[in-house]
């Protein structure tokens, strides 16, 4: 039975939590927001971001992050891409002891264009921890809260620390994989947003699934392109927090990246959108970072380039999709070919 | 503006021979059934396969195989795998020219363990067709006969009869690739199906998009497994044949292959959910034949195994799908690595 503190009391940082008390250890949930956390101790629900399950009465929740961190010996860090570096600044202050930093947060800082873990590494003193594991893969927060069966990938430099988190929250339902590649592992659970938000347009727009299977799959091919320029395995992108994950983020229902691109598809403006839906979409600040990096990195990627075009600079919705479906190429190993760097290309 | 006959009036053999119609071609619908050919005549419906689309009235029906073939320049073979080697045999006495042949049935032959143009190779003498061409993709008929946008792929051994039938099919909505590996193209349509069954026994039991995604992605990864060893390409999985067709194929209500494995899932019988289906579930045949070539292969398909289990030896469908979800491996890439003949991992 171990210590942990779960930083982020939205719909995943719940369900986690969930799966560390249901492993019984001593779970503490912070949240920056006193009523949450008052509300969760009292009544062991979270109506607003995860009202159907059911949380163990074992789990307690704070509003005091020295308390939730107090003997911790690990941190699940599970807030927006945009708030990892501030709250990394207020847990370095009240950690008392050395932790495993495991984060579950899928983003890009769109600032500084790097991943999660870098910007945790960046901002807490390397004694403080032992190393930065990412937890990612195909995991709708609803499902794992009602104990569906789920498969998820955690990745780390050091195989060790990946394995301290695997025993954390293994269990029968909730099934843990490791792997070694960071970067493969933090990318597609990133990117795979911006596909997510194409294929809520596309869907929004009418056209059907033939169209949305063909952009899922031609996102696939850009994600694992600009993947592999930068370091990553590109096998990583066959796997649960590559392909895996962006079917179930492209075709569920739960997607809020997909519900925010389907209110595009149907016209709703970005800001209307995001007043509407009420909760973080990584998709849009992770399209901007992407963008980005394909200029930076030289890499091909015309969905990424569509969806910020219609994001940030009033594009519209099926101009953007029909540009896309009927592009100029005639062979299919053009889109494929450079993902391995054109070793298996002939 | 090219004579060509479609064999074959499921919804499949339906959707193709409107986009040929809609490109201007004389199409020739062929049908083994006289009721059939005259509805389709006098109605433009055909309402049994495909009862949303309106068939142009250039198109005409035919019961009678002479009078379609009469000086066509290609004929495009849509029958179910299990009626190839017959079909060809009636073509072979019937064709009065050299044609190109194309073909959209996907599925594996269980006897001879033959891919479809293998079959056709064997069964038609080399001086009466150019070449055997596939045509492969994330294309339901539904859709397509609607004119909604869809992307397939195109592939034979001779680049330029690949690109024949591109120019035949490709219109605005209706996008064609070409891609080199006719023997990965082939795969990934005919193996998919067996994923779809699965997917459609896991969301049967009541398990949400986590698991069902996971399935798939290990789905991929068996594929991948068996069809590089059979020799093509990795990378064509990873394209419209591989991971589109799959995706579309496993996560739409569209798919017959889904809807058979949902009853499944749901406990009925295979002889109760064949009888229903009252279509060729082509994905039925096409296990046995994966199980049996895994086995001469020495690769692992567990999925493929399962179900092979499953449909004809009495395996339950929780006892599967469990197994699966709850295998030994604690690391990812021992799922993946060998796709690429561990090439990549390290």
């Amino acid at each position: 039975m171990a210590k942990v503190a779960v930083l982020g009391a939205g719909s995943w940082g719940t369900a986690l939590s969930i799966v560390l008390a249901d492993n019984n250890h001593d779970v503490r949930l912070w949240t920056h927001r006193e009523d949450q956390a008052e509300e969760i101790n009292r009544t062991h629900k979270n109506a607003r971001y995860l009202k159907e399950a059911t949380i163990p009465s074992s789990l307690t929740a704070y509003s005091d992050l020295e308390k939730a961190l107090d003997d911790v010996t690990a941190v699940v860090l599970v807030v927006p891409t945009k708030a990892i570096r501030e709250v990394c600044q207020k847990v370095k202050q009240a950690l008392t002891r050395k932790v495993t930093i495991i984060h579950a947060t899928k983003g890009i800082d769109p600032d500084s264009l790097k991943r999660v873990s870098e910007m945790i590494q960046e901002e807490m003193p390397q004694e403080q921890y032992e190393d930065v594991v990412v937890l990612s893969g195909p995991s709708h927060a609803e499902e794992v809260g009602l104990r569906q069966p789920t498969t998820v990938t955690v990745s780390s430099h050091t195989i060790a620390e990946a394995e301290v988190a695997q025993d954390l929250f293994i269990n029968e339902n909730f099934r843990v994989y490791t792997n070694p590649d960071v970067v493969g592992v933090e990318l597609g659970g990133a990117l795979k947003n911006i596909i997510a938000l194409g294929a809520g347009i596309s869907d929004g727009l009418g056209y059907g699934d033939n169209a949305k299977s063909a952009l899922i799959t031609r996102g696939l091919a850009e994600i694992a392109r600009l993947g592999t320029s930068m370091g990553a395995n590109p096998l990583t992108f066959a796997g649960l927090t590559g392909v895996g994950d962006l079917i179930v983020t492209c075709t569920s229902q739960h997607s809020r990246n997909w519900r925010a691109g389907n209110m595009l598809g149907k016209g709703y403006a970005l800001d209307e959108v995001l007043d509407h839906m009420g909760m973080v979409v990584e998709g849009v600040r992770t399209t901007n970072a992407a963008y980005k990096l394909s200029k930076q990195q030289q890499v091909e990627m015309p969905i990424t380039e569509g969806i910020e075009q219609l994001l940030f600079h009033g594009a519209h919705p099926k101009d953007v999709v029909d540009q896309l479906m009927t592009r100029g190429r005639r062979h299919e190993m053009e889109d494929l070919a450079d993902i391995l760097g054109n070793q298996f290309s002939s």
